[in-house]
């Protein structure tokens, strides 16, 4: 595995892989003596041209518990704002020493024109671009998912909400249905997607439908920055399309419940939801660190 | 000594355990080797929601010094920005591995709602809450003056400028009291305290008359970006309130002179004096490191 | 050597040293044993008060790889804007621990203020100040060129373009003349210097005059953000100003292309030359970090 940008360049192999170091950084709380770092003296330049928490404090983290250095770029102080490219930077970056790149970008499709450059040992994370994908996500997401269930061979999940343009449900569908799970969505009309864009998932127009019977649900942030649509979530998204406590009753019995984060409380879900005993969401941060040490692990031991 | 949030809650044998840490660190320069740091593999996370140099500095060199790694949350280009809360914020940290979160918010009290949090081994430390409290400040403002005096047992301090606003006053009213300083305080008419507000000292309405005979004699900035009055201090405020060289003369000969930081020089106190033999500001901001290891490490001794 | 402010100061002996230093730790890729790193407990200050991509990350990666930990201050959510002056604040670092300050600061000549500052192992490095000097971008650049030819003696080389705003080229006038090389320089006729302000170089009107038979090509971005005059670089500036195809055959066959960057392609520099052979600033780059670990080992092995 040369980088991970799309969920469709991964096999059954690679998720394997990466899932069985997970569970050994995770067996070991990420902590190694410092002998055994792996990746002491490499430099990972984290890139994040949107804004993000979670997101960027895992990777930085996992990349500390690996040994690495950590670099950040901060567009708004950056060379990025007096006219550089970004295919220039990284290959600043990578004069200097950096082998890793975490990069989150608005821009869908973003490590096409990174991709042109050829160097021995870059390494590309995909840490969100645009609408598109979110790799690492839906990796932590069904690496969470194994750990409570054991397979995901037929689990039913629903996905509900800003479908249209999540990159985590994108990465998700491609991933979870490889892993055999079965994929519903739904969300308001002008945020569901086409059967064109989302082949692996049954698209309902009704958020109960789609509940109906899963095991799992996914709530959804509406993400307005990115535009499209003017549709703006008001007091009743939460009972109309989001993970209420009535509509979560319609899916099994002690169903669980997710979420990417951030949450918007009792807009996406119900928020004693969120902090109740079926939530996984917290579950799904604490395990996207050894994920996140086990995508580097595993993209490191083929460097050689 | 779980958290540290306000001064109330800090008794004799905490302050006198923290500063002999404290001691222990500045004989040794706050270097150890690295097998013997206490906070190797520790995360701590620094989240400042208001302007620092000083104090977030001080922390991150403070953790370093320790083995820690110091992930930093910026305001401006994180999810704080998407509408999630500084609760959520922190559970998210805490899954990722973050036990020690240093915080400054511009929100006094912002500590009572993330006290709600029930986590093993969570630690807060107060890095300054609106204009309510600022711990650590003030038990390094009292380690530098045990430095000089050996005790603080009936020592006199004036405190003069913007107390009504000031968490430092605050903080060190309540901890240099406990050790047995008499506080007198000062400054103009509607930047003074109500008797209720700060119990523990004198206010006097004449700068001079709260100087007069005092050991040691503190500035304060003068925090417009707090609102609630719009008192501006202009060229004669020096003269009229701050620390100058006249008002000077009017403590005992030699008295000490401090100040939090950051200095409006010759508008707080005269540059000379900051400059002079008399000054301890740097002197403060030194100790401020081996203080807050001195915190960390008596928070972390009790963890186990 | 105590500080690195202008290349005035920089003897051959010194200039020698750090080239030793920097072929080694080149040799070495930039790694070394946990045990022998020795800057190992050392905080270098990163103060950045202007935009920068490649010189930050350059410093924050040398001091990473001598074994420092790098602290940065980010004006923006500084006490700087606090109305602090940067003299406090750099006494404040100090203070802290710091010896080690790389500043850069739009301000020509800032470290004359800050030079009164007396503080036993303190130490500046000049990231750039204002319009005024950029000492290890000349180092690096004469560490580059030796590395190619052997020598600077009797090289020549031409800097074409905002020469007049460009602290690269004042700093590259110095360090190569006095290395043995013969500079000419040339640009529009608003960003010319006039001959007091580079003694050191020949000023031609014509571009192709000056490029004509040179070993070497260096291209620079035209700074608006410095302002004082209002050219501007328009869509023919690359065929009357800049590195061109057709201007580049002027020069020797197979001349070098230099650009400190951050390069605005196609306008500075004709894409095509920035990606070919004969560019050499992707080594400038790579060589940046080298040389900025041997110009911090060299002034450390003088603290003792």
């Amino acid at each position: 595995m040369k980088h991970l940008i799309t969920c469709k360049e991964l096999n059954a192999t690679d998720i394997e892989a990466i899932f069985a170091h997970a569970s050994e950084f995770k067996r070991m709380k990420g902590l190694t003596p410092v002998s055994q770092k792996q990746f002491l003296n490499q430099t990972v330049s984290l890139i994040f041209v949107e804004s993000s928490t979670r997101t960027r404090m895992s990777f930085e983290i996992a990349s500390l518990n690996l040994g690495a250095r950590v670099v950040q770029l901060f567009p708004e102080i950056s060379s990025l704002n007096k006219g550089e490219t970004l295919e220039d930077t990284v290959l600043d970056l990578y004069a200097m020493g950096c082998r890793y790149f975490v990069i989150r970008h608005p821009q869908s499709g973003i490590f096409d024109a990174l991709l042109n450059i050829k160097k021995p040992g870059l390494k590309y994370i995909n840490a969100g671009d645009g609408d598109r994908e979110h790799p690492s996500q839906a990796l932590l997401d069904a690496f969470t998912l194994i750990e409570k269930f054991g397979t995901l061979k037929d689990l039913r999940i629903c996905i509900l909400g800003d479908v249209l343009r999540s990159r985590v449900a994108k990465s998700n569908a491609i991933v979870l249905s490889r892993l055999g799970a079965k994929i519903s969505v739904s969300g308001p009309k002008p945020l569901l997607p086409s059967k064109s864009d989302l082949p692996e998932v049954e698209i309902f127009e009704s958020p109960d439908d789609a509940v109906r019977d899963v095991d799992v649900v996914m709530g959804l942030r509406t993400q307005m920055e990115r535009g499209g649509t003017t549709f703006k979530p008001d007091s009743s998204y939460l009972d109309t399309y989001g993970v209420s406590k009535m509509r979560l009753k319609l899916a099994k019995k002690d169903a669980w419940v997710m979420h990417p984060g951030p949450v918007q409380r009792n807009v996406d879900i119900d928020s004693e939801i969120i902090d109740g005993p079926n939530s996984l969401i917290l579950k799904q941060i604490e395990n996207g660190v050894f994920v996140r040490m086990a995508i580097m692990a595993h993209m490191g031991l083929e460097m050689v």
